[in-house]
């Protein structure tokens, strides 16, 4: 139905029907948000970045029998034990890997070895023509305003998505800024054949991440998420007490070593999956506060409102 | 021929034929940049902001000179001495206004009142709310990767658009990330009824800045600007020896105090007037790498440019 007008190359590559990706988020992305995003006629995707390998595994069984349809496991390639991780993969048969953090060099010869096609997130265009270079299948071009782990250089979904789509003629995915049919629509209009989308699912009912998260997620204003932790890893982070101090230190000049002894480990689960608003470290877009006020919807319902907006913007158009 | 399939607001409030606002930049936008834009069928502006009150006198006068079309004037609300502006623009016969960095509710009576269109630039829907109390006529949605002043909260123009356009009924135009026909049809997607245009106007023939300055601007790489001077107002600038230091003070923790001291007087003039690449302050756009190895073209052949862009993108859709 959607992009039906258009020759899609990312529809084709992963065998879905819409191309719309649920990115595989830290705690949120576990086989009933992946299952449900796959039965909905998008791609889901396991976030493996918040699993030890054997749960991982787990996730991806459930998610086999819950959804006939193809469905992905995001790898953050700097993963502790990447090795039992790919071992999973292949055993369980995993036909789609995402890949992020770290060099699209490393592991897409053998993931295609494996038989998985392989896409891989990148905030700059110099890092899309290192994919196309290593043999990636598609990228995920993913601009400033996306929630969590996020490019150094700031670079904003308006202005990566046209540069990504002139560096390389590789299928494009649009990430960051993105919760609408409309933005989707935007998305198109600079050269993505697809999006993937974040925020707006981690919110849902099927995502794994705590109530509490996903309450506040729905009552976020602009302004209320920031690009932090510049000197460890650029991460956007929504409003906590944890928040504002992390804010506190850099504008006082804190250092990495500073910074990293403060944030300790755990911070994302303390905060994402056990719903601690305080002191926990909530990952979220900046794009959440057009969803303020919303109820928490199921997955169906964010899928059809995607499709439905699309299609009116669109329309509009002509 | 532009956007000729929508009821376009902002064609009709302007007198305008095409959507496309040049902003008033600081030592860029002179009568020949303004009258020029205007000439090509969009809209001209006047940079108020780095102008005393009779250079801005004899500017207008040229650029009605210059041209029969409308332009107007961008009046920073934070000048020195505003009534001196005022004063000018109601003895000028000045028709349109584009204010900034300050209150709408502080001048759009009286400029109302002396037979000017008022449009107001705004970081936020919050913002945007106050425009339309204060009865402004337009909104400028201006987005974290537009060059210059910024505002606080970092919100992109992909992130910022809808979020205006859902909380105000007024005309709206986006910046930000703009210098395609494609970003164009993206802002268009979003909900804004026409674009405003800096960086890409900036570096034309007609501009006022520095030869230096637009080779630098046409030579920068994805990353090479940088939001800055967030303890004083939130500045994007491009690479140079004073940015290097301004991010090194900054990452130190230097106080609002400090970062003053060191940012002195008259660097914008230095940088993007005179010149200076190394010490002056060059405020530019995030989109600047967008143009890359581009000749210095002239604004005729930009306007046919984006228009050509934007009528193939919208062709691509259907």
């Amino acid at each position: 139905m959607i992009y039906d007008d258009m020759e899609n190359r990312i529809t084709k590559l992963f065998g879905i029907e819409h191309p719309i990706v649920a990115g595989g988020m830290v705690w949120c992305s576990g086989w009933r948000l992946a299952a449900a995003v796959s039965n909905a006629g998008g791609l889901g995707l396991l976030g493996a970045g918040s699993m030890h390998p054997e749960v991982l595994r787990e996730h991806i069984q459930k998610c086999k029998a819950a959804t006939d349809k193809p469905f992905g496991v995001n790898f953050p390639l700097m993963y502790p034990e990447p090795e039992a991780v790919l071992q999973i993969l292949a055993e369980e048969g995993v036909k789609i890997v995402f890949t992020s953090a770290g060099s699209p060099k490393k592991y897409t010869g053998w993931l295609h070895d494996h038989g998985m096609k392989v896409a891989h997130v990148v905030s700059s265009s110099l890092f899309a023509q290192k994919c196309e270079a290593a043999g990636v299948d598609a990228v995920v071009a993913e601009g400033f305003e996306a929630g969590g782990h996020n490019g150094r250089e700031e670079t904003t979904t308006m202005c990566l998505v046209p540069a990504v789509r002139r560096a390389t003629s590789l299928p494009l995915l649009a990430a960051g800024g993105i919760a609408s049919g409309r933005a989707m629509l935007a998305a198109r209009a600079l050269g993505a054949e697809g999006v993937q989308i974040g925020t707006r699912f981690a919110l849902t009912q099927e995502s794994s991440a705590s109530e509490a998260y996903k309450q506040l997620g729905l009552s976020l204003q602009e302004g209320d998420t920031r690009l932090l932790l510049h000197k460890l890893a650029p991460t956007r982070l929504a409003k906590s007490t944890f928040k504002s101090k992390v804010e506190e230190m850099e504008a006082a000049g804190a250092s990495a070593d500073e910074l990293r002894a403060f944030l300790g480990k755990g911070r994302a689960k303390l905060g994402i999956f056990e719903g601690n608003l305080e002191e926990g470290e909530l990952e979220i877009g900046q794009v959440a506060s057009q969803l303020n006020g919303r109820p928490i919807q199921t997955v169906a319902e964010v899928m059809n409102e995607l499709l439905a907006e699309y299609s009116e913007a669109l329309g509009e158009l002509d």
